[in-house]
């Protein structure tokens, strides 16, 4: 079924293929991503459109001597495949299995780790110059989406390699997508590059001086740079690069494999930084894909025919999307801010509706959190959903441009908590640790999507920076009682004695499934909804606090500085007497899986808990704390 | 003594100078800055290089209607002066005085708080299109420095702002420097545009041009725009801006007044972005400044005539550099990184010994993680100094490029715990519980200079991720024994009785005092030097905490996720009948002041400490904590 692929074991078999077969393996791989991709789900589009460019790289290139960085790095996928991974796409993503990510403990091949956006160059540049330094002559190649790029820190990185001037080749895999559809000038520009009428001319007279390059030897320096000097015209539209201090070469069409393998041979020996522009279709060579490569940026398993099914069910994402439009159709001083993420932070419908009122930066967090700043400073009510481990990357602009001047922005963190099959990259299990020590923010995580409504509604009566953090999936509904929503106090939803479980945000849902399984063994455990890691009305927490002689606290972060830990430091000096136990994810990295198994694992699931619970009462047979 | 200077209550006084009488002004105020920043210390090299620009936008714009927000904004002291803030120049950057940067709390034409830099294009671009939703009409103006615009935030901005389009004007502020000088590729252009023939020959024809345009009515728009045709020419050398969808003015040098008056008259009405790239003389009119710009970006008091005197005294970054200079000349893996500032880290004879081992990346802390974990994952030793408070630009890169791959990068963070003057942007007193909530970093703190050295050297020794943080100021030398460092213990430095005093990093020093202050009082407290946020070898620290009743824990760093808590969290669990109370930094933003006067309010001085200590004791007359 797949004679080509089959007989790829490394890197070095692609270079005895002639263009013929690999094209030939070209479609394989497509052939077999779909297959794999539509049982286990993972990043689909990105990889279908970068199937020729890895090939061609790894015909050129030499790993792991040479050193490929890819950015993001849910486009790695042929790169495994071609690297002797093969085998683990039938378990792809999945816990003990291949990693959707490049990981540098799985193959020699992956040079760096990645998962967020626009770090490529960066290190890139950094393993460059150590080779200069250790005078070794290795090629580094950083391999960066045209959305990555509007990632300041690319930028920044642009500024430093057309400083020191390393040889470095980094090559623009434009297909005119982040996430979502790319925005920004930088994306006009590439645009304008892509559409110029030279690109048609490329193959005609620029191929031919390209064919003319010896493949091997030591004039390729100067051919290369002849060539380059035969290409000026048509360099000048790539002037943003070059005056950057970095050598354009493009547009190339991304899927044209010899093309693209002549043109890294020619540049290889370039002196100097070069960028490549290459252009791709994001989803090539699966019609659903092509058709809507958002959709396919990340999947679940789906029906290879049909394509990807719309979902019944209702996620946080959609909860919150909806309840924000509904809220600004009410209040016009409300406006949604995000970072390429208008599709998986549930914010289409606003989008649509009141597009004037929706501003998608690209991948910027950093200016997101300081753009939203000066939108509240003239007098507006931003709202930035965002993931929550993407959000790392404005933490310094929370502090000093919306929390010190106490500036009215709502930080709606989604998939925060364990988010599975991404795995350590993208887990947003640091948020209320790193929110949690920065003054002037209410920070609060709801129990079911019926609270994040009314948290949504919270914070527009708080005239202050806000953050609501929720998970990942299915907006669940809790059936219980609740009271009404006060700053910084605690909701008693179900009575008990001598033990109080207080979850907050998810960890909800595992104290009331905690105290089931512990009513069968005889105990009557009170159920506590924190709601607010910030602040915490104090005195109305003792109140209740007292009436207990141990407290348990459940929460999907880490536990060094997250809202067990904080309220422990607090609650321990007002009632030295009573006893508090925090139960959250250990202080390391957790690696990627099922949501249910690393919850499982790291002991925050009901049974995990409950067994925990029943473990430290005088009575039981260890009676102590793990 | 101040003719002009004295006569201005507004702005508006200024609008009803003439040319030559703004002149004058712009030398008294030059004079006016250094007669107080001699006595006051400040920032003083910035704002001399800044007044025509500040005057002419005074005089072409109103605030607080019309929005000026200042990029870092320690240059904006002569705004500060005309907008009848001049008295306060005495107390300048002083306890319950002026602050050193803009402050909304301190006068309605400050727009923007600031401190940090890079962030004042996206907080002008949200005032625009906050503006644009309300249908309003004035003006934002966002003013730049060369050295902020290599921040990747800034071209986030850039590329938001060219997409939206809104009306904004960006005036970047070219001197070349950072705090010292710029570096880049950017640098490298902008240095092109000013030394381009073109700008000289701009003043003969050009001027004619500009001179023709009337200064109101509905004409402006379209003879600002034929001006701008009519320069067409002129304004290639900014196709890197145009391209971005910005329209660039410039160079247009920033000391002639009148000019720049014109030129913002006729942008003004000018449709969309644009940028106007003024050439200005860090230091201009003060002759010791003009020479050694980076001497004079923050000074403390000195003598007008003399200049700023070396000090003798060794400061914690001296004894950074020369260490780590010391130790890079036996280890050629070691590598230096600093984001833009090679003198405030100590880090000058580095950089003039081993240039080549020595990266200067620009105002770029996110790229600078990254290089540096690129660096490491090529072999070598990175050693980034930074200033605490900076680094929390780099926090997200810190977790997911360098301690997630447990690569051997170590963090100098300079400048911990409380600044002083330049208030509470610049206070680090967030690292311990950001770096404490990451997992995979050794994170320490030295009680002085020598141990600084002893945890730079035991960073070799540890093949992992390394933070290592010191305060602002002069390297005491405590006169105490001290143990072997040992990853994760505790050094007990005085030996004691029911009470024990854990100091981490400059917590020691105090600890130290206030256990003088105690033996007075018949106390006998332990004084323990605890070296280690993380990792901490509960077993070995349980074994000296059992000893005690009562632990006091001091740290110059927030409550919230620090160091106290952290160890109250794991202690507890271990010996839960041990009191443990946590001294710290409140969780709120801590303003500008003498750092002994900090301190003292905060409850930090050896006095409040001991007198905190006492209190609790069970024969005093509280007995309880605070």
């Amino acid at each position: 079924m797949y004679k080509h692929l089959n007989s790829i074991q490394s890197p070095s078999d692609i270079k005895k293929m002639n263009p013929e077969e690999l094209k030939e393996l070209s479609g394989e791989i497509r052939k077999f991503l779909i297959e794999k991709v539509s049982k286990t789900g993972g990043h689909l589009a990105s990889n279908l459109g970068i199937v020729e460019i890895t090939l061609a790289l790894h015909y050129c290139f030499n790993t792991p001597e040479d050193k490929f960085v890819w950015d993001v790095g849910h486009q790695s996928y042929v790169h495994k495949m071609i690297t002797g991974r093969r085998d683990g796409f039938d378990c792809l993503r999945q816990y003990d299995g291949l990693a959707g990510f490049p990981k540098r403990c799985e193959s020699e091949h992956d040079a760096f780790d990645v998962g967020h956006s626009s770090t490529s160059i960066s290190a890139a540049l950094g393993m460059a110059v150590a080779r200069d330094l250790e005078k070794k002559n290795n090629s580094v190649v950083a391999i960066i989406g045209d959305g990555a790029l509007t990632g300041g820190m690319a930028f920044e990185a642009l500024n430093h390699l057309g400083h020191v001037k390393s040889d470095m080749i980094v090559i623009l895999n434009d297909n005119a997508m982040s996430i979502s559809k790319n925005v920004g000038s930088l994306s006009n520009y590439l645009y304008k590059l892509r559409t110029h009428k030279v690109y048609n001319t490329f193959k005609g007279e620029v191929q031919g001086i390209i064919r003319s390059i010896p493949k091997i030897g030591g004039k390729v320096y100067k051919t290369a740079l002849r060539v380059r000097d035969g290409m000026k015209y048509f360099m000048l539209p790539g002037i943003f690069f070059e005056e950057m201090g970095i050598k354009y070469f493009g547009p190339v069409d991304g899927h044209d494999i010899e093309e693209l393998t002549k043109l890294f041979e020619s540049v290889k020996g370039i002196k100097g930084p070069v960028l490549i522009h290459a252009i791709t279709k994001k989803g090539k060579g699966y019609a659903h894909a092509e058709n809507h490569p958002d959709k396919y940026h990340g999947v679940g398993s789906f029906d290879i025919e049909k394509g990807v099914q719309p979902s019944a069910a209702r996620t946080y994402s959609d909860v919150a999307g909806e309840k924000l439009l509904q809220m600004a159709r009410q209040d016009k001083r409300i406006v949604a801010i995000t970072a390429a993420m208008p599709d998986g932070t549930g914010m289409r419908k606003f989008r649509d509706e009141l597009p004037r009122r929706f501003f998608d930066v690209g991948i910027a967090e950093g200016h997101a959190v300081t753009f939203c700043a000066g939108l509240a400073a003239g007098g507006h009510r931003p709202f930035f959903p965002v993931y929550s481990t993407f959000l790392q990357r404005g933490f310094d602009q929370i502090i000093h441009d919306v929390a010190m001047q106490k500036l009215p922005v709502t930080f709606m963190l989604d998939r925060a908590g364990i988010v599975g099959n991404d795995g350590e990259t993208h887990h947003g299990v640091y948020d209320l640790s790193y929110l949690g020590l920065v003054p002037n923010i209410v920070t609060m995580a709801p129990m079911d999507g019926l609270e994040l409504e009314q948290m949504l509604e919270f914070s527009m009566t708080v005239n202050m920076p806000v953050a609501i953090r929720y998970p990942r999936g299915n907006a669940s509904a809790a059936a219980v009682s609740r009271s009404e929503l006060r700053l910084g106090r605690w909701d008693v939803i179900k009575h008990g004695e001598e033990i109080a479980i207080v979850g907050i945000g998810k960890g909800v849902e595992i104290a009331l499934e905690a105290s089931e399984l512990l009513k069968n063994k005889g105990m009557k455990p009170a159920v506590i909804n924190a709601r607010f890691l910030s602040p915490m009305d104090m005195e109305y927490i003792s109140s209740i606090a007292v009436k207990f002689k141990h407290i348990f606290t459940i929460e999907d972060n880490v536990l060094s500085g997250g809202f067990g830990s904080k309220l422990k430091c607090m609650l321990s000096d007002l009632i030295p007497e009573l006893r508090i136990t925090n139960i959250a994810l250990p202080d390391k990295f957790i690696e990627h899986g099922n949501t249910e198994i690393l919850l499982h694992k790291y002991g925050l699931d009901a049974q995990s808990v409950s067994d925990r619970i029943s473990g430290c009462m005088p009575g039981s047979q260890t009676g102590k704390d793990m």
